[in-house]
């Protein structure tokens, strides 16, 4: 049972063979589903000294041109080294360095690895970081990033034709080619994160799909959360509010829908009072829900709870 | 005390999170002094399904172009990953796979890493698996080999302007830049090792540098050796004989001595004495002492010694 191992060795902090363990963050979910966005805002908050951020779709076993020949796509478990992935995971965690593989988006090919040492903080992002007991072990936090999927889609087409050097056909062939396996190996990582996030429109309260996205937050009772039943109340239910209700699978999560007309100063109040919660000296960081040079605020919200998740278990 | 807790760790053998350890062999020494010729024998006697060998100067940090901007060569500890080449070396000895970074002699450029799985058997061969006490706690046994200066320079020039593409004058230039780091980094390593290896003529027997190399192997009382006391005696001195004497720091070692000329009979009697003392139903492998298509009897019988520590650490 090396994942309760790993549970027990890291409840033990700090100070592991090499001195103090980094708080670990998970960020999972399919390829375009906003992994990187959601990353970038809590590691500009908490500054790049402090957090160290890794994608975890570096580990792939082969390289485009390799893959060309093979049934299966990136999101097949076997296209990936992902038992060193668990590996370099328990490594970090541990406070210890690891010299990480490199596979370049822009040309698809595999590079010299790359030294990574754990800083206070560190973000996992990627297709495959909870996909076993023993990777998701190494966390404090994880979530889950899951979009409807004709948003991702149409995510993923402006970002591989942008910054890929493929065109649309290209990318809508691929998504059709990676649906079974995404089904399989990607989408069942949901039921295993703390924070399961969908930024998209809320059809119920009329938002189209060319509205800036609204967030669902669904808040799994598996990790302590900051105490939103006081503070998002009915006075500010036109801008975002907290919904006890059953997931899929029948089990209890508290749901917050921040709306993305949501009001700056209605968002400030619920910031303040999470940022509250916590036991720090920092200001409430101003960086928060930057996207595309605009500010959303179910982006920032959402951000300042996972930020409220890695200063909490740093205290603790 | 890390080293420590790895060699506790390792002495409850079998069975380590991810199922048997292997049994590892350090081979060090500077470039040129012959690791891979000692490598290669060893490995063919067992078998490729049976061990794993890796170089571990692969380690390096910097390409060769980012090198002649730096005021160090490749055998200052801080051109290379140190640390996680002893990170490695701690995962192979639990057992575990490795991401293992790869340094191309050819062209001097980093390229993309390769799965290394531990075998029964694993061989570590480099410019530094001896540097750290982290490190030599993950080997049975630990080889350094030591050429005279004059011999390995020879054998360094003649394989890097064959194989790697160098002139004669950039060899011996990069000799004398690399002389002090050698001393001050490489060569302290021969304290450490159970077994001191010089291939080299015997001057005292009259051989000339022309000759094919005789064999001084200085058997330290660090592990227990194949008894040899009363297999090399006086009958066999004109092929080898056993001495004990005082190493250069006045600690007690037996050195043997096997003559180029050793006939193959009298080699023959003592393999066939020490492989009698292994508790194995394998024969006697053939395929020892191989270089340049040549057999070597100091060479078939220096491996054959190594050969002995793997199997009996095995069945220990």
């Amino acid at each position: 049972m090396p994942d309760k191992q790993m549970t027990i060795q890291r409840a033990s902090r700090p100070g592991g063979e090499s001195g103090a363990r980094p708080i670990m963050l998970a960020i999972a979910g399919d390829s375009a589903a906003g992994k990187t966005t959601l990353t970038k805002g809590i590691v500009e908050a908490l500054g790049h000294e402090r957090i160290t951020s890794i994608c975890v779709d570096d580990y792939h076993r082969y390289d485009r041109e390799e893959r060309r020949s093979l049934p299966f796509t990136p999101l097949h478990p076997d296209c990936n080294y992902i038992e060193v992935m668990a590996q370099h995971l328990q490594l970090l965690a541990r406070g210890e360095p690891i010299l990480k593989p490199v596979y370049n988006h822009a040309d698809g090919t595999l590079g010299r690895p790359v030294l990574v040492e754990p800083r206070e903080f560190v973000i996992v992002e990627g297709l495959f970081p909870l996909y076993s007991k023993l990777a998701r072990a190494c966390f404090e936090a994880t979530v889950y990033l899951d979009p409807p999927e004709p948003i991702r889609h149409a995510w993923k087409v402006r970002r591989d034709t942008q910054k890929r050097g493929y065109t649309e056909a290209q990318v809508l062939a691929d998504l059709e080619k990676r649906e079974p396996e995404s089904a399989e190996f990607i989408r069942p990582q949901r039921a295993q994160a703390d924070i399961v996030v969908r930024f998209s429109p809320i059809k119920e309260r009329g938002e189209a799909d060319t509205d800036p996205p609204s967030a669902t937050v669904l808040l799994r009772p598996t990790i302590s959360h900051p105490d939103l039943s006081n503070i998002v109340d009915d006075d500010m239910r036109h801008a975002m509010h907290l919904k006890l209700q059953r997931d899929d699978d029948g089990k209890p999560v508290d749901a917050l829908h921040i709306h993305a007309y949501a009001e700056r100063e209605d968002t400030r109040k619920v910031e303040e009072a999470i940022w509250d919660e916590l036991d720090t000296h920092d200001a409430l960081p101003e960086s928060l829900g930057i996207v595309d040079g605009e500010r959303s605020e179910p982006l920032a919200l959402t951000q300042l709870i996972l930020l409220y998740h890695l200063i909490q278990a740093k205290g603790a």
